[in-house]
């Protein structure tokens, strides 16, 4: 993998990651929309599947993190360090894409909505607790990030094409399982990059960005993936 | 691959495809049947698993395009168009065909409807915008076309059948996610072929077959398509 | 695979098979359980995981047909017919068993529901109409049959395992598409094994066993298996 | 594998499989989660994509047995007794940190809640009879081990990643088909050690921890695991 290859892997990736997982909370949540009121369930498959979409395309390209929790718990797995700028920056660039085509997907749909939006693009909690938050995404993001570095270990996994269908799912079991208190960023460029798309895109009747939240599903999903990292050097 | 088999892998494969994909919403429409209700992951499983069974049948056939789009995109890809009319002649026939039988399966229910049936064959806008509508098919085509093109790089899928599998889920993903605001078609002859098919069947109170909206989800795949060979070209 | 290996094999797996597909119907339909009204979706990956159990503990002891219609479609294909018997009086008491299993796992449930409970056990159609219920199961048994044919041409797919999973999540698809009108026999066994199961078991308040339309979900299926063999033969 | 990776392994797949378990529990069951009411279909694959995450991230370490029914029903099958004790004081610690971990994902769901909760870490009957309940349990055990000894001897399983899929669904369909009656402990762990998670952690208006009931749930698959392995060595 080259430079140019991780850039735009990562970046397109990361595009169809939040493309596809912004899309699906569109769908659920906007006035005319087909799949209007389809659930929680609907919502959780959606982003799983986001996942499978982005990290199929980018898996040749970039080894598909398409999240800076991946990237810092494999830098600390493998103590290799001087790609990550270069996965993060296509990363955050990817996702705020993402956002912004998602918004043309459905841009008569946000026309007609004429109300808040911002579950649509970015994350925010049930019950606001700096403390209980936090915990939440760190928790969550350290399931994910282990697991993934746990599936580099496992026999005939990374060759056979299965494992980027174990992430997807088990990303939908995190969304059904830990989604409930927070709405499970666990990835920082997927709440970050659709968060500036919202502050800047022209949506009428949008509301506000909450950027008293956003350090929140930054920082948390960081340090799940720092969690994960330093436990996977230790047990294998 | 010879002529012989890519004609009857493709027509078998779009056959079995549109059967099972017209077949959900048939089932979860019309009156009288035990699915009614079931819901938009009910409608985005089956047209997922539609592709599973198409996919399936004519992969060792034809390679499993079923779709001029992705006929399109490869074609795009690698340079070869001599077998470009083959394919799509056989596709509109075997989608023409699995919308026939999809009325035979449902011949009671639809009997029994006697309302307005379009929706179970082929889609249609919530708000009927023709940019919107064509942008709408345009990105979630390329989304499809592009990680089918991208799977054909990951080491050791194509050869190991989970490439299907992972083509059915993302056809799920991208019907939740992108579906909302024209009911995904992706695909031209999934869109035309059942249009003819209302259109010459004998459905009582069957309504309109809206050709004045024909056109937008067979220049929007084919549009979405291309664009995912040239980048696929681009990037790889 | 000898003898006795595919008699346990297609005993057991049609015992699971039932077992967990009558389960789910029973979970969804009776009283006092907690899966009451979970829905068509349920009762349709229900059936489908019921397969995946059936299948993966037969497939190494007898191929896991678990069905008549498949074994009718194999010997097709292949011109091979001693064992044909075997399998098929296998599977039937395989049926019988699993619905007993299923009655003693839900035996309180039964015993709180009090009243007609066929649908537990068996199919019957939303419209009795004995042409369009005999079209509806040809159809659906078809589409099994021919994909499972099908996938055994594919290149690594029955070594790999994933082979099973494609079923199994066939069988999801054909219930959600097909599934409409009849509730998809697809297997002559499914259905008659349950039905007598019914007619015998002590349980209060049952209603009747509806021989009239028994042999419809017995005479379609397999047609619609013979049919997936010969096409078979003349397209690979 | 060592004693110190079996211990890690076990461990930490079990802490995962419940965090992830009782997760979609608390997720669905209690006040101020976006999951509320997401329903029978959420809790069960939730449940399912617990195991895939568990079994992944444990089976490089300790094969994943995650259970002491597998474990029992491994050693009966293999005739080698030494590491059991091993396996299941890993597995009850594990199944213990697992639901505390969930306690503190959703803190705030569990003090908003303010309720009964039991139902979130533990397994209860719809109809509370000794026989029935342990008839229940026995049987879906029985199901789950005995496909899991089976995929053991499927060709091309074991190594391919794809077992560890197989039985996060096979998860899946044991809950929708067999989970009605007593909420599906089939295993000894996943319902003892959240139990005593339940009865020590301070939460407001918990309830009792419903100990009568408790040793249905740990002999019931005890004795399913068990009957599986005598069948498995019986027939292959």
């Amino acid at each position: 993998m080259t430079d140019k290859t991780i850039f735009f892997g990562e970046l397109i990736g990361t595009t169809l990651l939040v493309l596809l997982g912004n899309g699906v909370c569109a769908a659920v949540t906007l006035a005319k929309s087909k799949a209007r009121d389809a659930g929680w369930l609907a919502i959780t498959f959606g982003w799983g599947l986001a996942v499978l979409a982005g990290a199929y395309a980018s898996a040749p390209l970039s080894g598909a993190h398409l999240n800076p929790a991946v990237t810092l718990g494999i830098a600390i797995q493998t103590g290799e360090w001087s790609k990550v700028p270069l996965y993060l920056s296509a990363q955050l660039i990817g996702a705020f894409l993402g956002a912004v085509l998602c918004w043309l997907t459905y841009l008569g749909q946000f026309r007609a909505h004429n109300g808040q939006v911002l579950g649509v693009f970015s994350t925010g909690p049930e019950i606001r607790n700096t403390a209980q938050n936090l915990i939440t995404e760190v928790i969550a993001t350290f399931v994910l990030v282990f697991v993934i570095l746990a599936t580099g270990q496992t026999k005939g996994l990374a060759v056979s094409g299965t494992g980027v269908l174990v992430v997807a799912l088990l990303v939908v079991g995190i969304g059904l399982s830990l989604g409930g208190p927070t709405g499970y960023a666990i990835n920082p460029v997927r709440d970050l990059g659709p968060r500036i798309a919202h502050a800047v895109l022209p949506i009428p009747g949008k509301g506000g960005s909450d950027w008293g939240y956003a350090w929140i599903p930054v920082l948390g999903p960081l340090l799940g993936g720092a969690a994960a990292g330093l436990v996977d050097i230790a047990v294998f």
